[in-house]
């Protein structure tokens, strides 16, 4: 239907290897650009959107991933059987898999991603920043390899000064990371760590940092293509996270100066280049309280909270990839992007943050989304779906977009409002906390900003007094407005759903 | 909540004298400024969204808009029962009624809008021009009074050449208006317009202008302060229209060069001087096929099609009205003022393609609206509601943004294939039929491109193959998956609503 679009390109069919609301997101992109889409999905997502959306559907076996949505032949298998010359892997999953990128290059397909090669490098902390050294990109105090000897590290410990942090080479999300205060403390809690790791990941190489206590988590987006253009599409900020796991995230930072977003930008680049990275990714920063930066890691895909930079910068992240594993030069270069406005994005999980963020699986009774000006919804349910046990929680991502960072906020409290689930706990209610905390609001928080401030009383007692008038004038809307009209001069306040949620908020 | 927002203004409570979408609209602008809300209602707008969203509600009377949504007392009566301080007045109804302008005035109330003078005299198409002649802005050959003189009228339609356009002073959307190809014809069809005019308008006023064969409506918008500052946010194309009304918008036009669009802007911020102008309005001017423009007449309220204006500008022009109304200056000058990307807009109506655009009542058996990047809706119903059959069968604005014009069409396209409305006809496949015409494609169309190019039959036959199949295979997705699961090795074109959608349109 789209032939003619300057957009196409030889890639005619995509089968993207993911769920929820990415399979989704990945497909309206594809579609736009004329070229079909093959959904896999396993047995607990029979009924799922990205399913129906798809174009054609292959089954990929039962609901637990390591059966179906890890299983990389099954991919292989499926690209085969529907003729599709790409697989997007979206986000977790296979998605940083070096041998599954070797996988897809050896059946003749092509990956939407880097090389396998870029993928190894930077699936390592450790030969990650050994890539990026020859750059002179900035990196946290401490081991540039992985300790063998625990008497040299304690000594380099002491040199970098405590705290200081023990990390597994193979880590993230915070497994294998532990914190010691004190020297006395250290080789036990070293100890701790490789038992740690290794039960993680297989893998017991630990190294250790300087403990940054003010710690910001800034990233920056990146697109190569296979013509040596690498670009930066500025900074997020990704310091609001709760169990080491980002649940709000903005574009830009509220805090970098022009300067450091330049200076950060080009380390950005200069680390991809060092693995001649192709396709989108993200070089992650950590910043302190001087707003000095350290290099921390590379994710070699696309993150979960891009949407935030597309929305200021205008470049559909999904497009370009695919543009870019069809071979395709970049169409802009680093002078071209500029940033337009601000953009926040909060991940609406089922879980329940009065309960330490457990995920609350099950069914959405209600399930309304926001809408109008400057708001954007990427989501994988509808009303009356359930959320599967076997995968992540994650039900939607709402995103607001705003001429400066006020107003991206008011929206996303205004979205918040409308948006309207029943049937299980979510994010929602905490986002608009967020939203409304004076630290965040002024921008001056880290990464300790839940530990610090959340306390489940926050959404319990926020509005008691308001929650309780709304819930004794009664949740009917229909029947206050049969009042009304049965005695037009009546003008009590209502309660409508709506304006419930704003008072729950 | 808001209350720290730095948009607060001295309006802390507006009532909004509409309904439907553009009453929630405002509503959520409002709301993100920390502005309380009230809505009122007519007897079949009871249990209507914008009930439902605002802080109060009033009901205002009987379902015709002459007995609620058009009796200004009821307006004013509202305002002193629940305490607001402004009326947002929307579109339609009472929004360029300077006698209410004035009521609201004299009850010392704020109307947010432009003062009853400017209203006045921009309600009539000939002391508008009167108004604007002395900023030397283009006008269409013609008349520059009422016709008083038949043979006086006759000689100067000669003189301009035939054909020529007798309009009504009082007029809009076509009505009283007729082309007169031949100067035997003038003085029959001089008549007809006049007795026209009289019984729609109860104004026989008529003038005459040259017939322009292959126009292009196109609008600028304004914006005016009570400080003197005029700005002008570019320009919005609305060529394709039904019915003389319009039923497709884009911003900015694909056929302005730079410096046409300033020329363009300078004489609406011109057209606005002329009468002190304050709060949003609309200078529409007509494009020749020589790229000369003239003023037609100016809107002096908010238009259906502002957000493509607000998705390429950034401004949300429902705050700053409520700014402006408040006292407050413009916060930003002409050249901090740019275009960002393209924005196209279909008007989703409840009426029949087929059958002459006649609207077509009843309930959204079903209503899912398209989400994701660069799609923005503005609605005023849901699933399960019915259309009244006492206003405006508009049942939502779909609006997609790109960072040009050809991914905002395929971004539309996409976005129609989304939505998903059963129960009543729609425009929606009829926008997809304008989206991929290759005159609509190329920006090469005029006022004339629905008579010119659309027939019922090409919604019908479009892709009947396609479609027979799509009915063969079945409706129901859920079968399908589950035939998939039953023989894995299945790899059948599937027939999910989103495809079927995708089929038809």
């Amino acid at each position: 239907m789209l032939e003619n679009s300057k957009y196409q390109t030889q890639i005619s069919k995509i089968l993207i290897a993911n769920r929820g609301e990415i399979a989704l997101r990945i497909m309206r992109s594809a579609r736009e650009m004329g070229i079909a889409t093959v959904a896999v999905f396993s047995e607990a997502d029979r009924n799922a959107l990205h399913v129906r959306y798809a174009d054609e559907a292959i089954f990929i076996g039962p609901a637990p991933s390591n059966q179906s949505y890890l299983v990389g032949e099954k991919m292989i298998e499926a690209c085969k059987k529907t003729g599709a010359e790409a697989i997007h892997p979206g986000y977790g999953f296979l998605s940083e898999n070096a041998s599954f990128a070797q996988m897809v290059a050896d059946a003749g397909l092509i990956l939407i991603g880097p090389s396998p090669q870029a993928m190894e490098i930077m699936g390592n902390k450790l030969s990650a920043k050994a890539a990026a050294l020859k750059y002179n990109i900035p990196m946290v105090p401490g081991t540039e390899e992985a300790i063998k000897d625990v008497n040299e590290a304690k000594q380099t410990a002491i040199e970098v000064g405590f705290p200081i942090l023990i990390k597994a080479a193979a880590g993230g999300g915070g497994k294998g990371m532990r914190i010691v205060e004190r020297s006395e403390d250290f080789e036990e809690q070293m100890q701790l760590a490789v038992s740690e790791a290794t039960s993680a990941f297989g893998d017991g190489s630990v190294f250790i940092e300087r403990y940054v206590t003010s710690p910001r988590h800034i990233e920056i987006q990146v697109l190569g293509d296979a013509h040596g253009n690498i670009v930066h599409l500025f900074e997020r900020e990704c310091s609001v996270q709760r169990r080491h796991q980002k649940v709000v995230e903005e574009a830009p930072s509220s805090v970098l100066s022009p300067e450091i977003r330049a200076a950060m930008g080009k380390c950005a680049v200069d680390v991809a280049r060092s693995v001649n990275y192709t396709g989108a990714g993200t070089v992650e920063f950590i910043l302190d309280e001087n707003l000095d930066f350290f290099f921390l890691e590379m994710n070699t895909r696309l993150q979960v909270e891009h949407p935030v930079t597309e929305l200021i910068t205008g470049v559909d992240l999904v497009k370009e990839q695919i543009k870019i594993a069809a071979g395709e030069k970049l169409s802009f270069s680093q002078e071209d992007l500029t940033i337009n406005g601000h953009a926040v994005e909060l991940r609406v999980y089922a879980e329940d943050p009065k309960n330490n963020f457990l995920p609350d699986i099950g069914t959405l009774r209600t399930y309304k989304t926001p809408k109008g000006n400057g708001v954007r919804i990427d989501d994988g349910f509808e009303q009356g779906m359930e959320i599967p046990i076997y995968y992540d929680p994650m039900i939607a991502k709402l995103i607001t977009h705003g001429k400066d960072r006020d107003e991206a906020i008011q929206r996303m409290i205004r979205a918040i409002e409308e948006y309207e689930i029943t049937g299980i706990e979510t994010t929602l209610a905490f986002g608009s906390f967020v939203m409304k905390h004076e630290a965040f609001k002024t921008g001056k928080f880290d990464t300790h900003f839940v530990n610090k401030y959340f306390k489940p009383e926050n959404l319990a007692t926020q509005h008691e007094d308001e929650a309780l008038i709304a819930a004794i004038i009664g949740a009917n809307l229909f029947s206050l407005a049969n009042k009304r009209v049965d005695n037009p001069s009546e003008t009590k306040k209502q309660s409508s759903d709506w304006r419930r949620n704003r008072l729950k908020n």
